[in-house]
């Protein structure tokens, strides 16, 4: 009968890994619409493609090659794919944590639920550069983030590695819930390091310092995006506690979705008073960012937190990403969605608000692992890039920015009757 | 081993309460999509910074002050953040319901899907009011309304609390299972306080009596935005069966996902076969509308109808909201989406018909229990639109109102390339 | 307490049947979008309606008539709605298969499964014959494949029933897990007749052999629409493992999100390369129609192939639809969305390859199997939809196809201020 018990135990924290992992897979969905909506209607076909094929190229690239790089296991996920549940339940009896102890659930779900998160990292990537990549450029960048840059800070942090062999993350009190940092700042970094070598979008900053808004062509679309991602950030935050099935660790998962949906409401408010303050407008696009920042905050340390203390640090986190998006733009840092402000600038203030509520985290941890995570991603990011752009070209021609990559790359408009 | 199988139950009824709030959530994302989708393209900015900025302010409103009116507890939700595992197994034990009693989950989670809803009931009035209202006149409306007018009635309703200490709902027999009073009715009478005293956007009626078709600007996504909710809602009534941990209560969610969508469908078909004998037109509104209707009416008893009953319920649900909307086209009162009639006077049609299927209500209590709702929603919100209009205006100017509330509220158009 | 374990996995069952179910009426959305994409904007409001229609009408013809059908159970559900617990419980302690038996839950849950595979067959009609069939007959014909035609070929395969009492497709060693033939091939091959007797819309194939492309109005829709059967399908494959609550079954529904997942992913990749090859464009719809065929081609047999089989089965059906599309533009079928392709053509390269990994199939059982589902929808939607062609016509006058069925069928223009 112990053993009946743990078997539902077992089905319990498999369904809610797969129940999270949908959540997360429909976060690809809430990019393409984000994304979608904030480039100009002849850029849209393409950031369309770019977003179903980066996530299809992801689950394949984790699949065959990440996953082993960053949890072990070997080839092709071997071995996954079957379980004798006998040898389940005799694994079970011989534990010492029992019942209330570590999960124990399918490799499969668990597959699932990390293959979800890679395709996330790179969907930042998207929004960045987009409205003057070369499609092609961009998906070779993704193989290599998706299969080798990821993984690798991956298995320094979630897969308890040695960096290089040298220092251990986690030993230096580096703590990172659900990826503020290992998946949304180091998205960030392939980002930025993407958009130094590609330069801004022309028109966007005229040679007499002055710069010009380019507004999106659907903000429904942005908006529907941001909905979505919201949605989904209960499964990238709530499956992180990896376990569901006990009192204390159901409690943890509650806890996750309170303080996970009220980061993201004090971001958006914060954001759209604060832009209001700044612009005298009720700006949609800052709410939306807002909201997302308050996301990314809170994502980095969503289970300690009390209510109050989620709900002030997404208020900080959307003033944060308000004055980012302006930074940037006076650094002629061209970032036409605010990705990197989003996922890197809070991904940051995610990691270093964690100690704050998590006794186990250290700052010096939190600031040894976000430059670490940074450092990695940025450089070999920024090698990839440089080496596609000397190969292949990275940037398209001034022609083919001008009528809109969506002729040139995928010979289809997004809006044929509209514009 | 009797208490691992309660923390099974405990971390079970946790997850279903999360996984229904996380629909119910959605349901934000389906308001702002039907609304965005049904007014015209100069509004459309203005009404997803709405949407957004309500949800947003509604989880922060009854996070700090509504929940605690509600339900008690405290300030701030003090003490729902940490849980004691020991101490609620020692509980569980002492009582005397036991394993298929009332449900015992983690009370993050019945606050994440409580707070789901104040959002709902405050979506209902954004739609009713749009295309002429002052952004932040209702963002300030929202706040009254989330923070303290829905937590009284609620209070009174699922609180459990007597109407100002005079007489007890449920003591009469009234019943309103997932809310169509409590919630959609509520939002609708706060609604037509606020369209009485905000009067009919320019042109929908002229001297001569002529009532006008303002068509919205964008179908598709009005559609869309139907599906989310029916959708959501299968959380919104599936999780107000408040335990699914048993036989008994997950045959209850089951007939409740049943009937609701039974209901739904119902009240498309109805509404599309009527409308197409009265209009002679097959009308994707009115098609989507009597959807909704068949939601809202089976909403306050989804769990004792069979599933024929429910389908019939739907099906009457479709034609009244029909007539719902032509009736207050006639009383010149403008709701731009149908839901003073989607959600007022359907959700008062479910209210009545619960007693059909539910032998523990009264017709009587029904009307005491709707008349009680309606007139405290009803009077509150209209002292606050009032107030708000002597002191800072609640209708936008009719130059802005012209040109659209986009420009002049938000600065930005939804769709700059398209009009 | 061993009744108390029954219990949880009796909810959790349930539970997971609810989940599931509500994944695969999101796709009713999903298929809305996708088509609603993918048509021209005067075609717009009338796919949207036809598709919020058929999803209800199919709710309540197989409420109705059909469920009883496929499976039995009396007219309307009788007995469904009402539960015993304790004989549930006693009818578990008398069974021999006990704890990890064959699932025990809800049948209300069943039904709300089944319910919504049903309109997922017929979604699948939408989309072939749109842009220039009568709304009416369209809706007509709804009621006859929900209620009547899919039943029946549900009776034989799911239902267990032998076909005409003939023979029994199981014994043959046909196996379809989650409906690539049953409900996927099903749908394309009610296509296929109406589309035959429907014929190709204007300007689509010219007398001099010219093939016309006619571009999709909104391809961010149907990207999400994409997104959405994505993440719906989810729940349509997985779900089909018919139960969760035990360590073999709980991995099952593991494998089959993963290689769902990975089929999907595949197909989109395969499909984006070939189609840059052929044509030398990133083509958005083919990669979409990719995806989509992964997902088709995966469903036969979702559970037993490895991951990188699942891929492999994936990218060849990505291929498959791409060279399947082309063939019916050659044969002037004209199919508007891909839909006889993706879910005929790749619906039987599904049950083909179910021998592969599943040793209890055999491939001429699939034959059998694919020609009894084939010849039995084909040729009575074949006799359906010429009756209702001599009776009321089934295509739209020339003019109404110029103007678009939007105006004829709905009086309403989807997108009045952009076109």
């Amino acid at each position: 009968m112990e053993q009946n018990i743990f078997q539902l135990q077992y089905a319990m924290d498999t369904f809610y890994f797969l129940v999270c992992g949908a959540l997360v897979m429909w976060m690809a969905a809430g990019f393409s619409m984000l994304e979608a909506g904030l480039v100009r209607a002849k850029n849209t076909t393409e950031i369309l493609t770019k977003n179903v094929a980066l996530y299809a190229i992801s689950c394949i690239a984790y699949l065959t090659i990440g996953y082993d790089i960053m949890y072990g296991g070997g080839v092709f996920l071997s071995g996954i794919e079957t379980v004798d549940p006998s040898k389940v339940l005799a694994d079970f009896s011989a534990r010492e944590d029992g019942f209330t102890g570590s999960a124990i659930y399918s490799a499969a779900s668990d597959f699932f639920f990390q293959v979800v998160f890679v395709a996330t990292a790179m969907s930042i990537v998207s929004g960045a550069v987009a409205e003057r990549m070369k499609l092609w450029a961009f998906l070779a960048f993704t193989v290599v983030l998706t299969a080798f840059i990821y993984p690798m800070e991956g298995s320094w942090t979630w897969g308890g590695n040695a960096v290089f062999g040298l220092y251990t993350l986690a030993d230096l009190g580096f703590s990172d819930f659900a990826g503020s940092g290992i998946v949304h700042m180091a998205g960030a970094a392939a980002a930025l390091a993407g958009v130094l070598l590609l330069g801004a979008r022309k028109g966007k900053y005229t040679k007499d310092g002055k710069i010009n808004a380019i507004p999106g062509a659907n903000l429904p679309l942005a908006t529907l995006g941001t909905f979505i991602l919201w949605m989904g950030w209960f499964g990238f935050n709530g499956g992180s506690v990896l376990k569901l099935g006990d009192i204390a660790n159901a409690h943890s998962v509650a806890m996750v979705f309170l303080n996970t949906n009220a980061a993201a409401a004090a971001g958006a408010v914060s954001a759209l008073i604060f832009a209001k303050v700044l612009f005298k407008k009720a700006d949609l696009t800052m709410t939306l960012n807002g909201a997302l920042a308050g996301l990314v905050a809170i994502t980095a340390e969503p289970s300690t937190p009390t209510a109050i203390q989620a709900t002030l640090f997404g208020a900080i986190a959307g003033v944060i990403v308000v004055l980012s998006i302006l930074a940037l733009d006076k650094l002629r840092i061209d970032d036409p969605v605010g990705a990197i402000s989003v996922h890197g600038v809070v991904g940051l203030f995610g990691l270093l608000i964690v100690p704050i509520t998590n006794t186990s985290s250290t700052f010096v941890g939190q600031i040894i692992g976000a430059a670490t995570i940074f450092a990695w991603v940025f450089v070999t990011s920024f090698i990839v890039w440089f080496a596609l752009k000397k190969i292949i070209g990275i940037r398209v021609s001034a022609e083919d920015e001008y009528s809109g990559v969506d002729q040139a790359d995928c010979g289809m408009e997004a809006y044929p009757e509209f514009t």
